[in-house]
């Protein structure tokens, strides 16, 4: 129903509300997706590094899909994380995700240990080949090894490899899209920080994590940057930066969107352990910086 | 039926031979249980990091500890690795390692995210808590975050953590030591490299990978230290370690551990992807490194 | 004579040509300053990381910039590097810099050791105070501990802060024009894969180290970017981009651009050692390279 | 007069008095030597990292070790460390400090540039060659890049490079001993956290620079060691390395080092800038930790 022409715009890759017993609150996650989707966002990424993914058992990855396809409801394309040490458990992965109604796939460098480039390929070739899923690739130094960009270059040959979410650095981004000029290759920064900058470049999109929060400054900054007001563009671009700095000066970023949205009512504060809870003075400062950003 | 006064010796952390579609291998499995336990090892770890633990779905993981504890039939003790990323998954491995038959588990900290001190020391809190299991702690910087010396003394105060495995520097092993004097808090050395000196020091034993493929050096080198007899010790530290070395030159250790099994007819040399195969000039070269130090 | 309004442009970070005893060779370093300025270039960096400060001897470091003060003539402004690992070395560099007739000094935080952000702003806060120079920070991490945007913002409310060189990624670049807006702080890029990018978002010129071998390509690509013909300039970007790609791979980079100039006829290829020659198969290649790139 | 037989035993890296302008405090240089003699030491090590050597004048450098040269006054060699970036500067620092009466001179790889290993080699080799002087090898990494033991072992055929002291791990001293055996090359331990084991496995001494305020407990250590105390020996490394934690939690070593000099009378607080004096509450801290020890 989707296709890769629909990557593109605001995707935030969603938190996965949790009950205490960290099982998907069904619940929690239906109201997210519509705060998300009220905003304006284009997309939903379930199941990235923001959505907890590693810590979740296989069946409640599959219900966290489920429920944000379920949610989401044919509005906008649903992206699901499949990423995994092993090139086996994604490939079981990319196919329990298309089952539960993903439109498209993103996969990570494995994340346990380091890889050398032909290995990196090998792995993503793979599991486009082997599942015919549309597949993202996912770079995100250096939680996993890097995926230079000479091997997506590569990559994108590959018919069903539509595209990237690249948490790389600007110079990452603009060599990727340098490379891949010409191919029908969607570019997603995954930094929200120099958002405006890789959209004048060519990124079609973004997935900033911050959105799970403060989707509209996303919407507005991405619309401001493809009508052209760039000035307008980059000054929400500071405005917003400024917002992140105050909210990752507190340890542990899963566990800071969850206690913000419960703050406003969205779902419950639990994250999977080993992630902590805010402490009392966390979640009093959190509340303050929130509020002035009239997120209460 | 084997306690804590059992951590003792060489204990290889034995690979997981598998079948070209990646399940364990049971007779392969086994011949390397007797090929070790032959040489007089002490005990036997399944699923470390050279049991490639991170890359196997959990029916495999169970499959592995299952057989090991067969073919051991008792004579040494099993002690099984049960990492993960979360704590919830760790805690259905580690109840799965115990009806699976283990007598031991072994627990990394969690290697996805970068955790501060006191979300470690609830993460294994809550395992050998909520589990009862006689647990291992295990070290393996820069795979995971390190484990503090402070921290590692406050959970050797928890009845049923009975040691750790210790993958940090010589400094680290020497300071838990000193932290924990007194307390039936066992040893066991990660790095091959400097087994005689962290034995000299009070380290109860290692675990040395190479033994998988060598185990009569490190089965010698421990019973040369134990009987004062340090300077014939240290000859063996220094020759294993430049046969290590001839070894490690070779990307993907897990391969080449496989691919050495395979030369000595033990196993096959599937390893798990996205790990790679040797190419035929590294398995010619590993060949001749074999056969130099009388492996083949 | 010059200000801070002059600091825009291409302003190469020269190379300092060396006899093959290791003094300033003053003939080369002239035919150096001819080739850039005749090329169009607006200023020059004398003292950088391609101009071998830190190898040099304190005469030298002199003779370094009186050469290249006398070569300029006035028609170019002329900064000069007045780095060291201690406050007091810099400051008597900064005052012989300043003698030998430097417009602007720039330094980079102490490389020798990794310092505080308080230790930092301290140590910059003496050198513009005690001396009165007109100075630029240099931020070039991981040589040197990096400067926050923060301690960069407090320096520049100095009246002879004027500016800086960022050889930080593009974020930090970012983030140091948003939080320095609407005071007099001149914003150079010190890295040359996104010079257009930096250029888009308010900096004023660059530092391309490869402008000592092709400062015509950079010149243009200025020259496009502030006349707004911004695919053209992204097309010289990707061209020298690709150019670096091919130079970057032969280790060594000062070697690897005093090979270049030697070849181009501009001077010898004496490095200050420990850097080492080009094999004569790395100097074969470079040939090639700037054949291909018509540089010969 | 003193040959490499006299290179043993506890060497403090002595810290470098400095008078509130940065000049070398002369008269508490001496009775700094005079304290570390008092209690026993073996020999001095001048211009170390604890010398603060990257941060003073040449002129500076060269009273460092006259004075040192004049207060030990024949009772224990001095050796003086000649590091800097480039091959030429420490060459001159190498001649002038042995004109100014060293008997040793000690040397890092070069700290501002990451080197290769033949680049390394090439460094020393020019200095030992060119200078005819005793050269102990300096390896503290990260600081340098790392002297591999292959190299080394290679520089230890030159017949004036007698030894080196090395701050690297003890896989990395068991190495360099394994690799020198049977030539006349003395091994001194940088590191203080390990230097009984150290002994044990055959280095000769160690220049443990907590020696410059507690001197007394490493002689001590070292005395045990060698005459077989080894249970001892562990004890005092255990109570040792406690009082350094205490110390190394206060930012910036030098200064911490000065300012229990200050307290104890010895000389005063200066450290080079860009180094901080300690706070009020750190200096408090400080003084609590030495009354513990009986250090005042």
């Amino acid at each position: 129903m989707f296709d890769r022409d629909d990557l593109k715009g605001i995707i935030p890759p969603i938190a996965t509300p949790l009950t205490p017993s960290e099982e998907v609150d069904v619940a929690g996650m239906r109201r997210l997706v519509d705060y998300v989707l009220d905003a304006g966002v284009h997309g939903l990424f379930v199941l990235g590094a923001t959505g907890e993914f590693a810590y979740l058992r296989d069946r409640e990855r599959v219900r966290a899909i489920e429920t944000a396809v379920e949610a989401a409801n044919g509005r906008v394309p649903v992206m699901a994380g499949i990423s995994d040490a092993g090139t086996k458990q994604v490939i079981e992965h990319c196919l329990a995700a298309r089952r539960a109604g993903a439109d498209f796939v993103a996969c990570m460098a494995p994340y346990y240990s380091t890889l050398r480039q032909p290995w990196i390929y090998e792995h993503f070739r793979a599991i486009a080949c082997e599942t015919g899923a549309p597949l993202l690739l996912y770079n995100v130094p250096p939680v996993a090894t890097p995926i230079e960009p000479e091997t997506i270059a590569r990559l994108a040959e590959i018919e069903n490899v539509v595209g990237m979410k690249d948490s790389g650095d600007f110079i990452h981004i603009q060599d990727v899209l340098f490379r891949t000029r010409g191919r029908d290759f969607r570019m997603l920064s995954g930094l929200e920080y120099h958002l405006v900058a890789a959209l004048q470049i060519g990124a079609r999109g973004g997935t900033p994590s911050p959105s799970n929060i403060w989707p509209q400054v996303y919407v507005e900054m991405y619309d401001k940057t493809i009508s052209g007001k760039v000035e307008e563009a980059f000054a929400l671009q500071e405005r917003s930066n400024r917002f992140v700095d105050l909210l990752d000066a507190i340890p542990s970023w899963t566990s800071t969107v969850k206690a913000a949205l419960h703050l406003m009512g969205i779902c419950g504060p639990t994250v999977a352990a080993p992630a902590p809870s805010l402490s009392i003075e966390e979640a009093d400062l959190l509340r303050a910086h929130l509020a002035r950003y009239h997120l209460l």
